[in-house]
């Protein structure tokens, strides 16, 4: 299906895009290329790649496919970079969970020569890294592209072509469209997590508190365990509407807040919209699953 | 280990219980009363107790211990009967989330012939009722007892026995202690937990998010899939603490908020910190665990 792919960051997110080519016989060859001394190697002996390779021309020489799964903060230069040491005719797709910034430095840097289709499987896990990596992380993900004006379709189907090797499910989005709406059930999820782990870590109780935390708090704050550096970028190329999303989220907290303090026996009705509008959601996402499978 | 054993309300924690007991062979008898008709039998059938009972003055009657597995809300009224329907020498304990204020009504109203040691597993899951309930529920969780001067060692004994049954790992703490740190690390996450869907279904773009949201917003709206009633007592009955641990997380969020809205490239320090804390809670989760199996 592909001749060459050329990976960019062997992370989890590229490890798991690698090991899930590889293992489909999807392309003649993976190559990869990671700024970290050893990961390249070790993605090639976990499966992940066919060649690694000690530089981003060395990687993107020959390949009709560039994928960049690294931090927003490095896709800039990369995209500078790539727009001399891509073969012409390459379509260059990135894997970031923010997409306007990334997009708008894709069409100020590269050539016409080069297409580019924004991309953002919506898959993750707790832990990074190339040894996290799993041929099966984006089965069923929800994986968004956002086309622009200068997207043209034979670039989409190549892209395309990735996402059904994934087992993915597409969904086209405008990029502002996405970021805002990603901004609300993805960036702050984690910032409400982050909240929580330093809320009860900063408090005096907490060595002794710690030891009560249940499933509950397992659950609450796995989010935290993220990448430091990426959920960075993230906040920096999406501020405008996490802040906004955040807005909200704190006048909800400082509602609920009011009415347990005045002991406001009516709660367990906001408890149980709350509940109903997650059940709702639970049973909406099984059931675009199954269509999707059909 | 037991002869007759009373288990009042049959959700998915007194449907646990009930199993655990039952499966040991822990108790030669083990009664059940719920005041939702037909529970009673769906227990029964169910293998979670051997005898349905009808009315609070069966189930108690003969029992050596009687375990209240109802909403904090009920268990005022409860006590009360219990004062004259407990044989002399029974020992009452709880599962109420809340201490402090359970401890409080058992002191005022049972006589000196009972013993009550109030309880609370730190077990759970999202779906409630008797369907729900699982013989394993309790394993390696921890179960915190919150002994008075009042609690005779007698009656502490038999709560133990309870609880190595359950494969439950024991702590012992003062009740306004335990009401304190288990408002912030089960019924803030909570809070947090109902304030994000509402924040999210609130939002006029909700029905298209709600496509995009993944892994990391399920996790995060699970607690809000729990009992409303449940939680609602546990507000009422602990409204100071989780008022002051709600006002800690929303002044740590509004923190958040303001560096996330003025770019503040330094974020990833105190993301890094949070992934620090919440791994360093993992390990010791673990290594607790580890030492009690030991």
């Amino acid at each position: 299906m592909f001749n060459r792919v050329a990976i960019i960051g062997l992370g989890l997110i590229g490890g798991s895009l690698g090991l899930a080519l590889r293992q489909a016989r999807a392309a003649r060859q993976v190559a990869g290329f990671d700024l970290t001394k050893g990961v390249g190697d070790r993605a090639r002996k976990l499966g992940a790649i066919d060649q690694s390779c000690a530089s981003l021309a060395e990687a993107a020489r020959g390949s009709e496919l560039i994928i960049l799964a690294t931090p927003v903060s490095t896709m800039r230069s990369l995209l500078q970079q790539l727009a001399s040491l891509a073969s012409p005719g390459a379509v260059i797709t990135d894997v970031a969970s923010t997409k306007a910034q990334v997009i708008s430095w894709a069409e100020e840097y590269l050539p016409a020569t080069l297409s580019f289709v924004g991309g953002h499987p919506i898959a993750g896990k707790e832990t990074s890294g190339i040894e996290a990596a799993e041929a099966t992380l984006f089965k069923q993900c929800v994986y968004c592209l956002t086309p622009t004006k200068r997207t043209s379709p034979a670039a989409l189907d190549r892209v395309a072509t990735l996402i059904d090797v994934l087992g993915a499910r597409m969904r086209f989005l405008e990029p502002p469209e996405h970021d805002g709406m990603v901004a609300g059930v993805s960036h702050l999820p984690y910032i409400a997590s982050i909240a929580l782990i330093h809320t009860a870590a900063l408090n005096p109780a907490w060595d002794d508190a710690a030891l009560l935390a249940g499933n509950g708090f397992r659950d609450m704050t796995r989010l935290a365990a993220g990448n430091p550096e990426m959920h960075r970028d993230i906040c920096l190329t999406n501020s405008e509407t996490i802040t906004r999303w955040l807005a909200d989220y704190i006048a909800i907290l400082s509602t609920l807040r009011e009415r347990i303090a005045m002991r406001d026996p009516n709660l367990s009705e906001v408890f149980a919209q709350a509940q109903k509008a997650r059940n709702d959601w639970q049973e909406a996402q099984e059931q675009a699953k199954n269509n999707d499978q059909k």
